[in-house]
């Protein structure tokens, strides 16, 4: 996604502490007390401008999302959705994902999305796709027991390769979708890259999937 | 597939009985003796017209093929391919494949392969599917250990409820196509839908997936 230079940002986001919170590794294990209730928590990773997570908020109002993004100049937008709409379940963390057990503690979160996640095609970057086994050995930390790992992409490399990887890592598949527009899921809710991808006719892989 | 009347296939098939095995239960557990060598053994279970596993065994000589076709009027099409090629390497079984268990002794198989398998789109009629968890429990007990369960299909419906079978079975998947043919594997041989459907443009997939 491309960054354009917003001077305004750090201004905006020091104003807005209360959506996007900052130092979010002191809050470990405290994000019910954050939320102040005791609903799940459901995250995202690779939130973008927001859409999907504000979209999620709106429907389902008894969860609490958290939505990570590491470019600051895209977590603005993500932000001033959520500040329009007034809504109180949803944080953004402008941070990098690369290891969540440093923001959240054991059984923690009860679903993560992935959604089109950078595909890295390239063999050597393996290592850097969302569904290689050292993110999944993450997830499975910071993830309750029955909790979800969801993937949404357009990339079918990415796509085959996660569908392996999580079942090598033992992971037990509940869903699998090839063309998610096809069968019209009212409860879905589209990101940003979703819909460009499938007005363009392009088919929308998703799955959900358990570690046991 | 399309069943014609054929009253020369019950003669074509009295005296082709060293290519379609009569009797198969009886060959349980005595398949490679059969075969004359100590060469793994791979199942087709719905061989059609028998394109995929004549190339196949043109292909992997020193593999020994088993073809499963409950048409009779079809399986004909594949023995007089096997009978023209002079192959030594193929069986056919005009057979019900719905019960391997009373045709293959435990382990006696290496691999088998679903090649655009009756689809089954109905829920009612989902037992029916040759990846229901029952079938499953049968390839099991008849793969050896190190054996694999190949699928291909157009089917997307089908496919999506496989992989998902397969992982609820508790089956790991090895490898996973979203479009076998853009990836032009030089191994791959055609059976006669894929010919048909790829022709038209339609993606067809692939999965294999092992008993841990
Ligand atoms: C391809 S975009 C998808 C955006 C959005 N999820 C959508 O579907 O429209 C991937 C996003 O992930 C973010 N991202 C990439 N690596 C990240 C990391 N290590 N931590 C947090 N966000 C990351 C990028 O900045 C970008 O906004
Ligand atoms: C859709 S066709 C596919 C034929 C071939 N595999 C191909 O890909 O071109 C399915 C085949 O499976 C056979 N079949 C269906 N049920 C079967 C059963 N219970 N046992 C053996 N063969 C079966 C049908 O007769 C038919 O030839």
């Amino acid at each position: 996604m491309r960054q354009r230079h917003k001077p305004w940002a750090d201004d905006f986001l020091r104003d807005n502490q209360h959506i996007v919170i900052p130092d979010a590794k002191d809050y470990k294990n405290k994000w019910k007390s954050l939320f102040g209730n005791d609903r799940p928590i459901h995250v995202e990773i690779g939130t973008g401008k927001g859409q999907f997570i504000t979209g999620m908020a709106k429907q389902f109002t008894d969860i609490n999302f958290i939505g990570i993004e590491i470019a600051k100049s895209i977590i603005v937008t993500a932000a001033q959705k959520v500040k329009e709409s007034g809504m109180e379940n949803v944080f953004l963390l402008n941070e990098d994902a690369q290891d969540l057990r440093e923001i959240f503690g054991d059984n923690e979160v009860e679903a993560i999305y992935l959604n089109f996640s950078d595909p890295w095609p390239k063999n050597r970057h393996e290592k850097r796709r969302l569904t290689f086994h050292t993110f999944l050995s993450q997830y499975q930390q910071v993830l309750d027991e029955a909790g979800e790992l969801v993937l949404k992409t357009d990339n079918m490399g990415l796509f085959e390769y996660s569908l392996v990887s999580f079942s090598q890592f033992g992971m037990r598949l509940e869903e699998v979708d090839l063309d998610l527009h096809a069968k019209q899921d009212p409860a879905n809710v589209m990101t940003e890259y979703e819909e460009k991808f499938s007005a363009k006719g392009q088919p929308i892989y998703r799955c959900r999937a358990k570690f046991k």
